[in-house]
């Protein structure tokens, strides 16, 4: 529930990965007044969560059914894939998608040599080392022109 | 030597790092006709560059000042600074800047947290996990006007 504007729809988003990444879209997101459901398989990530976090926390192998079930992704109006793992962000987008049917889906890429497999799979990405590559690009045509 | 625009301006260039960051911006400044001179600690990272790539490499520590006497950096138009640990971007950009008075340096910043400390000595940065997240928070917003 929002408590600043109780007539603004909140929605339910699972957070795979509560590294750097992961942990800055999850307490946006509960700060926002959405439901928050954050999975690492490391419990010590969880720190990384601002004291006003409201979401809930599961410890659990990401890429586990059971887990999923248990989060009831099902529900989600929108899953955040943030491992730091390109073949278990695959994975995971993958089966939110196609075995619980959610369509709204944003995996991290880690490697920008594995974004062509992302797309192949139609799964919406953000890989920030493509994103600061394009910043450092813009940062040498400046230097050219001057 | 540029051979497609031999009237295009040629530029010198130090890349500190060489993962995947600093690779694809080697890479790049090489296939821009630039000179290049990549550091990295570690010689297997150099394989990251491109097979076309023109420039030089040097392995050494990467804020040791004789390293950066040696890649002549005084005479650099532009130095990047993307080794993966912000401690170490801070003083390699400040030495740069302070006693090579190069001033066209911009650092990458690996924890938000830390922008502010580059910030003060107004060193310029990119931050992948910034640019990702305010990627990500588009997404949430796209998502809540649906």
């Amino acid at each position: 529930m929002n408590f600043k504007n109780p007539f603004k729809k909140s929605f339910y988003y699972v957070v795979f990965g509560c590294g750097r990444l992961g942990s800055i879209i999850a307490n946006e997101l509960s700060a926002k007044g959405h439901s928050v459901v954050v999975i690492d398989r490391d419990e010590n990530s969880f720190e990384n969560l601002s004291f006003d976090f409201t979401g809930f926390t599961l410890v659990g192998e990401a890429n586990e059914i059971e887990q999923m079930k248990e989060a009831k992704i099902e529900k989600a109006n929108g899953v955040f894939v943030l491992t730091p793992d390109d073949n278990t962000n695959i994975m995971i987008a993958l089966t939110v998608k196609k075995y619980f049917n959610v369509d709204n889906v944003i995996a991290r890429v880690y490697n920008p040599k594995n974004i062509k497999t992302f797309a192949k799979h139609k799964i919406e990405i953000v890989c920030p080392t493509m994103l600061a590559s394009n910043r450092l690009k813009k940062f040498i045509s400046k230097g050219e022109k001057e």
